[in-house]
């Protein structure tokens, strides 16, 4: 028996998680669950899974859970101190799944338990990268990647042989301008922008697939995790998202990944890890899917690449500086005040005008973040002008 | 420093093996090497490698070695009984890479000492399956499988999760008649069937690969390495042979291995197992490679398959009846006595005639090999007339 708890429960992850939690009863007790604000599926996600607490980050939303849970047992809470507190409840599995800068704290809350965090939160490690592998060295935790890409390098380094890593390889799908002309690019219209071809997000992460900021960010994010420095690190572009990432070692060999487009599959790796779960996650058949395509990426039309590489050889607060940037440059292009090429541009711009910092501590880290979008949301106002 | 002996030093696969034992003098220290024939290539490799002792097979060949390594220091034994014997000195690791039924008492003397067996001898687990298992089980031995598939199935399941492995896929080739017809393939010419689209291999192993009797036989193989029935072992035809092996979990998530088509990657594998050496084979480069395809096979033109499973279900000795069948087949084929299709009539037809029955000791074992030689001998000479 297993005792988890689910930060972030009522998000696309958070659900995928407590799906498999509710098809496997007899393997785990559910500590807290922790939403945002949607208090009618958290409540109903505590009823099913019969858990201890359920935690509404929007405090004035406290009453309504009260009265979802009331005559339950199960113990109703709401606010920050009170998700950071959920948080720190002792369980033998956490996901972290609260995304952006909000989930820092409560991220860095379950790694102090010293169990095993199922890491969904991109931020934690693109941004606060020094501080929470610290956190994670000095509580013994063992950080369990939930990102298709980063569990399936986990999965290929399954005997954890780091030294014996020549090159990390992640996939991406190339998104919708794989084939597109740099002139196309310049004038896509965010309808364009908006169509990915395999996995469907929320609209920040499309566009990030389709500047290809999102595989930058994951480059950060697999440095971070797995230990690498970038010159170590590889994407190729694969449109059919089948493969989802790859370990080649030091006599050859590359270990691989390779699974539907299903985030309960990765999930339920980290959640059983270090055993397997099953799942009735549709299986793939190499011989009915007859082929996948491989392409080296063209750092030209997708300058995002270059710029996370270099956002990583740099250090200190640069990947936090690129990351803030490019939210507030996409949040821009979503409402149609910049082009699709000047994501890539504000963010180069801004990591040049702010230049190397230092970022050893979570509010150095959310101060450059701060600063980045100030910065960002300058370079948007004067393009948009 | 491990210890390492080589039975089949002299062979293709033996030849790599020394290849890599070479290239990390400060590793590995070179017990026995067993060659059969080519004296002047064992005296050379032996004193390259300082081994310890030199054996060869053809014990008329001992006095030409003891010439050639006069001075060396290196002692020369010969004929079977030295086979055998420098096959159970103790050592941590042994290649066992003498193929064919000569193989049999040499891998199981290794097997014995109850260290790392490296096995390259198909017919250790197709014909002796049960023996070799108990050997092992009883001297607590480990074996690494060399062939690449198994050798692929081997490093996805890394952390050995054989209760949570849901399928076990192998990939083939398909072998030169891929796409040919029935009719194509009853009038092919030798010629023809000795074209191997990626491996260039042995004549016996080359028409294997084109029957698909050598995946049948991998079938077998990887039943008994890693315990699974027949309804859990799949074949996908893969024309790149980039992809060697898959592993797909109960979870959805597949584990596979891929690299370019060099012996010297699994064996380096099994070398440095549980660590990883260096090798300098090529790497793959899957966006210079562009494409993977993937194809069911066809069990009717390759009938291999379904004997193969046939004779896994019916257990005992008919793999090994499969086993010596199939090779005086392929002798008749290659020398022009019968049609291409022939090989599996007469494979079939000895399965038939023979019927179920035990192979519990290696006597049983060789007893049943010599049996089904003898029918299929009759078969061919019937069909040749």
């Amino acid at each position: 028996m297993k005792t988890v708890s689910v930060l972030g429960s009522t998000g696309s992850i958070g659900c995928s998680t407590v799906d498999l939690l509710l098809q496997a009863p007899d393997q785990f007790r559910t500590g807290a669950l922790v939403g945002g604000r949607n208090v009618t599926k958290l409540a109903e996600q505590a009823r099913a899974l019969g858990a201890r607490r359920a935690v509404i980050a929007d405090e004035s939303l406290l009453p309504e859970l009260e009265r979802l849970l009331a005559g339950s047992g199960i113990e109703a809470t709401g606010g920050r101190a009170a998700v950071i507190e959920a948080a720190s409840l002792p369980v033998d599995w956490t996901m972290a799944a609260i995304t952006g800068a909000t989930g820092l704290e409560p991220t860095l809350a379950a790694v102090r338990n010293g169990r095993s965090v199922a890491l969904a939160n991109k931020e934690a490690l693109v941004c606060a990268g020094d501080v929470m592998l610290r956190a994670v060295a000095d509580a013994g935790a063992t950080l369990l990647p939930v990102d298709s890409e980063h569990n399936a390098v986990f999965q290929s380094m399954a005997d954890k042989q780091a030294d014996e890593v020549e090159q990390i390889i992640l996939t991406a799908s190339g998104g919708p301008f794989r084939r597109a002309s740099l002139e196309e690019m310049e004038k896509a219209p965010l309808e364009a922008a908006l169509k990915h071809p395999t996995w469907t997000m929320g609209a920040k992460i499309t566009i990030d697939s389709a500047t290809m900021f999102n595989k930058g960010l994951e480059l950060i994010e697999a440095a971070r995790l797995f230990n690498v420095t970038e010159d170590r690190l590889g994407v190729v572009v694969h449109p059919q998202s089948v493969v989802h990432g790859m370990v080649q070692y030091t006599d050859g060999s590359i270990v691989a990944q390779l699974g539907s487009a299903d985030m309960r599959i990765p999930i339920a790796h980290t959640l059983a890890w270090p055993a397997r779960m099953p799942t009735n996650s549709p299986r793939l058949d190499l011989a009915t899917l007859a082929r996948l395509d491989f392409e080296a990426p063209d750092e030209v039309r997708f300058p995002a690449l270059r710029l996370a590489r270099e956002s990583l050889r740099v250090g200190g607060a640069m990947p936090a500086i690129l990351s803030g940037a490019n939210e507030i440059a996409v949040e821009a292009f979503l409402k149609r005040e910049i082009g699709f090429l000047d994501i890539a541009r504000i963010v180069e711009d801004v990591m040049q005008s702010i230049g190397p910092q230092r970022a050893d501590t979570l509010e150095e880290v959310l101060h450059w973040d701060g600063e980045s979008r100030r910065v960002a949301r300058q370079r948007t106002v004067a393009r948009a002008a």
